[in-house]
């Protein structure tokens, strides 16, 4: 029997004989009993085993090692012990596995670089438990919210061979034998015929799904081979990327808050025993962060107005807020301090922007939004989307794009073209703000960064 | 109100005013009405619009073009024409973007082949409406299936400096200049410091998180340079692999026969429509198929018996049939029918299977097991794996494997190895059974293929 399933039939179970397979986390042997501190991961909760030297091999018991995987068969027990409701008072114990004493995941503290280098254990650590834990709750949870609301899932293609948002730093995806070039490679030969390379974001795919479907979204992986060794950076990352037609600006917005308070309300309720560990040992003071999100009512302001607030306050800042131009971390914080809750930021210059944001009626902005989340600093990024032929070719034109090679989805705006809007959600950066955990090498099973590869 | 909402109330708005917004999917303009069968893609059913001469502008509305997108206030009537309940009768008309008549998409009969050549604007047309809501239920019912059985949804590294399958048809990933290359690249200045390639499975990662949380499945994309220009190859493919710990092969085949007919079981049901719809235009007798699955008993088998049936039967092979060989096409769709449903095939010669799979004590034949399903082929495979060090070891250096580079995945087997099973299943091959559709290219949004990279 799984751990989960008998945690949820403990009443029921008490004083009946169970078999469990799982690891031991910590075995503390004594003179006339032992105890282990077994899980099997099913659950945040470990279960306690008892042995007692009664037990023919008593001796036996008391030898088996950190990191083990038995099979205990036993009588589920109410504990007097603290720490635990119930306990296992074991009949026999069967050892699947050994673990040598070197076995480096020991029940002590350890840093998380070092961690990092033992990343295949590293997910039976207590921390790594509740972390990827909730992140496949998340991921449950934002499937369940765009399924209910009726959002056809859509798989972006991750080769390509247009490049998105205009930025250069994409992988390139080949089959050529790299050991033979010489000089400028013939791409015809390449796999594809052409060049191609890793996608940086589904968007625009998704743009031709919205206008065949309505209401769509993509969650899956994009890459950025930028050469960005910090916290917040990896180069493999999983997006949330909806896309809704016959959607304004403010329906946008109204979607982004709805979604983000389902997806904290769904991971405090089914994750209640992963958020107290990560409230306790992670970030004092998460669940009431997240609960205070659900409640709070996301102000909507526009740029104009933030920079305002910011040249009116009493601060020293590092960076001067300027009208027109883009704002910073110290921004950002202030901002979502003097609302006390997330905010909204719209109507951005459109120099900073994407070209195909929606060309606002001053000519000067572009339908844009970011959400600035108190303790997450930007957590979307959204706009409604330029459905005008002739303003996006202008833009493209302005900003020297191909339009050639985009004709297809320049073709969205000649083909029955609609209003229509979506968002972007790096789905680690809400992991970060979920678990409390500050690096994004730590809410990705196999982290990919500069220089880091493994496993 | 977008469509689906709309026909879910029906009854209740019957005699109301309600807006819509969608597409003109066909317009049937006469003298004194006319007739527009119209889509917001939210649904497989279209709601037919009428209008009237007595509407002021009539005239503009008969000059309303295939393609173009509206927005329709009217009042929601009983209908008495063929082919529907309802429809709208029109009080105003707008419209938000026109669409010229050389729209390529014009109501009418379009071969797969032109289809593929707009793959922006087939998702518009009624076969890929279907077959692409079908794919995000099935989807979801994966989701939904894993999520309600306690597993962990894991999300396996894409990019990696391994080769799981030791097979060689990978892509690289790399930043190199490639017009800057001579002779053998310096991989220290690559992006990872190391080559690195496209994934071709997860298995191996999701085996490191089995052995953490006992249940996990990946639900990712995978990707196979392969030069195969056949109906069911693509480069770029979804997978799901899950992973389950205290599991052995007759337990996989349990979970391989639930999850499978689980997820037929929600196709049916919440596409209903799109499975008539698929049912009527693309596969006749599908919907059957599909419910003779699920009541289906899944027989179980070895290769050696297999092969002996084969011998026996009075059949002409193209291929004969021998022990110790790999089957065909044409043996497989024997044994299905010979069985008259799905048989999982276990115990394969060993030569013919991946390295990872448990050796039997007959050391000829590995635990492993492939599902074949009437009218699929073979639909998911799966192995108990190896847990045993030396074994493991020991068939590495057989096939001439590199064993220092696997340190990590070998270590699973040191510290507290477990009995540990898994299979895989390609999402698309799921789906062409699902739909009826016979080319993977028709099954995802974007397919890549040799030489084949657009949109």
């Amino acid at each position: 029997m799984y751990l989960n399933e008998l945690f949820q039939k403990q009443e029921e179970l008490l004083e009946k004989e169970v078999t469990v397979h799982g690891w031991i986390r910590n075995h503390r042997p004594q003179k006339e009993f032992g105890f282990i501190d077994f899980s099997d991961g099913t659950c945040m909760k470990h279960l306690q085993i008892v042995y007692t030297k009664e037990l023919k091999d008593f001796a036996f018991f008391t030898s088996l090692k950190n990191g083990s995987s038995i099979e205990v068969t036993g009588i589920l027990k109410k504990s007097e012990g603290k720490g635990q409701e119930i306990e296992l008072q074991a009949k026999t114990i069967v050892l699947i596995g050994d673990c040598p004493l070197d076995y480096p995941l020991q029940p002590k503290r350890h840093s998380l670089e070092f961690l990092r280098s033992i990343g295949y254990l590293r997910p039976r650590a207590n921390l790594f438990q509740a972390v990827f834990r909730i992140r496949s709750l998340a991921a449950l949870a934002i499937h369940e919210y765009f399924g209910q609301n009726g959002y056809v899932y859509f798989h972006a293609p991750l080769i390509t061979a247009s490049d998105c948002e205009g930025a250069g730093e994409m992988f390139q995806v080949t089959t050529l034998p790299l050991d033979e070039l010489k000089g400028k490679p013939d791409y015809k030969k390449d796999f594809f015929g052409k060049k191609a390379n890793l996608t940086v974001s589904g968007q625009l795919q998704a743009e031709t799904f919205a206008t065949a479907f309505s209401k769509v979204y993509t969650f899956g992986p994009t890459f950025r081979a930028e050469n960005s060794n910090t916290k917040t950076h990896a180069s493999e990352f999983w997006m949330i990327e909806p896309e809704i037609a016959f959607c304004d600006l403010n329906q946008d917005m109204d979607i982004m808050e709805s979604m983000l308070k389902y997806v904290v309300s769904y991971v405090l309720e089914h994750g209640e025993e992963e958020m107290k560990f990560l409230d306790q040992y992670q970030q004092p003071g998460l669940i009431n962060k997240l609960q205070n999100l659900v409640q709070s009512n996301f102000t909507r302001i526009t740029h104009e107005q933030v920079i305002t607030i910011l040249k009116e306050a009493d601060v020293k800042w590092e960076f001067e807020p300027k009208y027109g131009e883009d704002i910073q971390k110290e921004h950002e914080k202030y901002i979502t301090e003097y609302f006390h809750g997330p905010v909204f930021i719209t109507n951005w210059p459109k120099d900073i922007k994407a070209f195909y944001m929606k060309q606002n009626e001053d000519g000067q902005t572009v339908a844009a939004v970011d959400l600035e989340v108190p303790g997450a600093g930007e957590l979307m990024g959204g706009s409604q989307r330029e459905e005008n032929y002739e303003k996006l070719v202008q833009r493209m034109n302005e900003l020297q794009m191909d339009t050639a090679e985009m004709e297809w989805y320049l073709n969205l705006r000649k083909y029955g073209s609609v209003p229509h809007s979506g968002f972007g959600m790096g789905f680690e950066r809400l992991l970060i703000y979920l678990t409390g955990v500050e690096n994004i090498r730590d809410v990705i099973p196999y982290p990919r960064t500069p220089g880091s590869c493994d496993f």
